[in-house]
């Protein structure tokens, strides 16, 4: 039972920086990552198509036989996470609700700050979840279209970058936020460039750290973790061509990604 | 017969530049828009994904009764217009030959640049539509990824658009073109912003702009043209919930879209 690998899913490339992080906090572990990029990105797309996706992916992670589910998108998270705990019987770990305690924890003025792309800002997810477990907090929100783009390009810290960040930080700024919840998998690539911009003062919640203690707990929790001293191994799969996946993925993992293999869902078994 | 309207797409609302042309050239004319807003965008997915969205596409539109199919997308005019001609019997027409046609006949040095997505540069669909028709023609191309986010965040003139403009066009500035070819549907709206870049000697080629001119000249030829006393209709669909649709596309339109339907392709009938 323990053997069992993690399974992990994003719209693309983005979860990769929350599965680094696992397997920086939990190196023995198995993982199967998922990178819907034939269908990328879903932040534009309606609650009920994201909702149908992520189904149709944690199926397909399950009949591979895995013992957890990370949803290391926000998209995902925002919108679809309850129906996928009421269908799986597995446990299911999003990315807002590690984030939004984080913040709580963190923030001593109560005032936080949270930056994400559109789809993910309009879900409100991150300020309904910091407002449950902190409800005098005030949040104040930001979409940044942009960041996505940059952090491909690899265009991280460049004037470009910077004038962007400033134009999109700047209310948040002077608004005088403590805390900066960065809500979108893309943004850790950013993190220099933004904690430079917000200054000393504002501490930054990077999503992807608080998801991977959050798993190390719950697999410790059902006694479920691999022996520390094996090491893990680690299988992609996306649902296009995977030469893009692979160029902008090495820099998103910030390591060698192994074999990637392209699978059709629509060709891929059963319910699980 | 000639009642029938033009049937027209695109990954998402790029397309409606295109559309907007159509409707200033031949205003008596019905139309009918599929954005495929649930899957935009096409140009980092594989060629036979394009290829299958784009058949599907065209299958939904001919069930509506069109008499002409423009392809207003450069990913897939560049990956999927020969089998589109082959497996439907109307005539269709792509962006990209209109553009390139165009670019040989304004350029006088023979020194051609083409900007677009990465998806329409690595297919070299643009090179190879120039060369074919001018063999000698010194043909430079870049990819832009950034354009598309910033024409949708309307960040058209602003120094980030500037910048970001200046770093992608720099080399083809230098490499001496006389003519650019604006290579995708979402670049028109940048226009004022690339034309001062370049300034005065390079002449840009709008797709759009060629692509209604090749549809006039086919209906003309075909006896197919409504009426010019008449005025058309527009109808739209797209693939996920509108509101993001029409909130762009009013601004790539430059008017006012009318009603917006949702449609699901798995869902909409048989094959025409």
């Amino acid at each position: 039972m323990s053997w069992q690998a993690i399974g992990i899913f994003d719209s693309g490339v983005g979860g990769l920086t929350v599965l680094r992080e696992i397997i920086r906090t939990l190196p023995q572990e198995d993982t199967i990552y998922f990178g819907d990029t034939a269908r990328v990105p879903y932040g534009t797309k309606s609650p009920e198509t994201v909702t149908r996706y992520a189904h149709e992916i944690t199926s397909f992670l399950c009949r591979r036989d895995i013992k957890l589910l990370v949803v290391a998108c926000n998209t995902v998270s925002a919108v679809a996470l309850p129906g996928l705990k009421r269908q799986f019987s597995l446990p299911v770990v999003g990315v807002i609700e590690p984030g939004a305690r984080r913040a709580v924890e963190v923030t001593r003025s109560g005032r936080v700050g949270v930056i994400g792309t559109a789809g993910t800002i309009r879900s409100s997810a991150y300020t309904r979840a910091i407002k449950r477990l902190k409800p005098d907090a005030c949040v104040l929100t930001r979409a940044c279209p942009l960041f996505v783009p940059l952090a491909e390009e690899g265009w991280t810290d460049n004037q470009v970058a910077r004038l962007t960040a400033e134009s999109y930080l700047r209310e948040l700024k002077e608004a005088g936020i403590d805390t900066l919840v960065l809500g979108c998998t893309h943004y850790p690539l950013l993190k220099p460039l933004i904690a430079d911009i917000m200054g000393p003062d504002v501490t930054l919640v990077d999503s992807a750290e608080e998801t991977a203690r959050t798993v190390a707990a719950i697999l410790a929790d059902k006694h479920l973790l691999r022996p520390a001293a094996e090491e893990g191994n680690h299988h992609y799969y996306v649902s296009d061509i995977p030469a893009g996946f692979i160029r902008v993925g090495n820099r998103f993992l910030g390591g060698r990604l192994g074999d990637v293999y392209q699978v059709d869902l629509d060709k891929d078994g059963e319910e699980c």
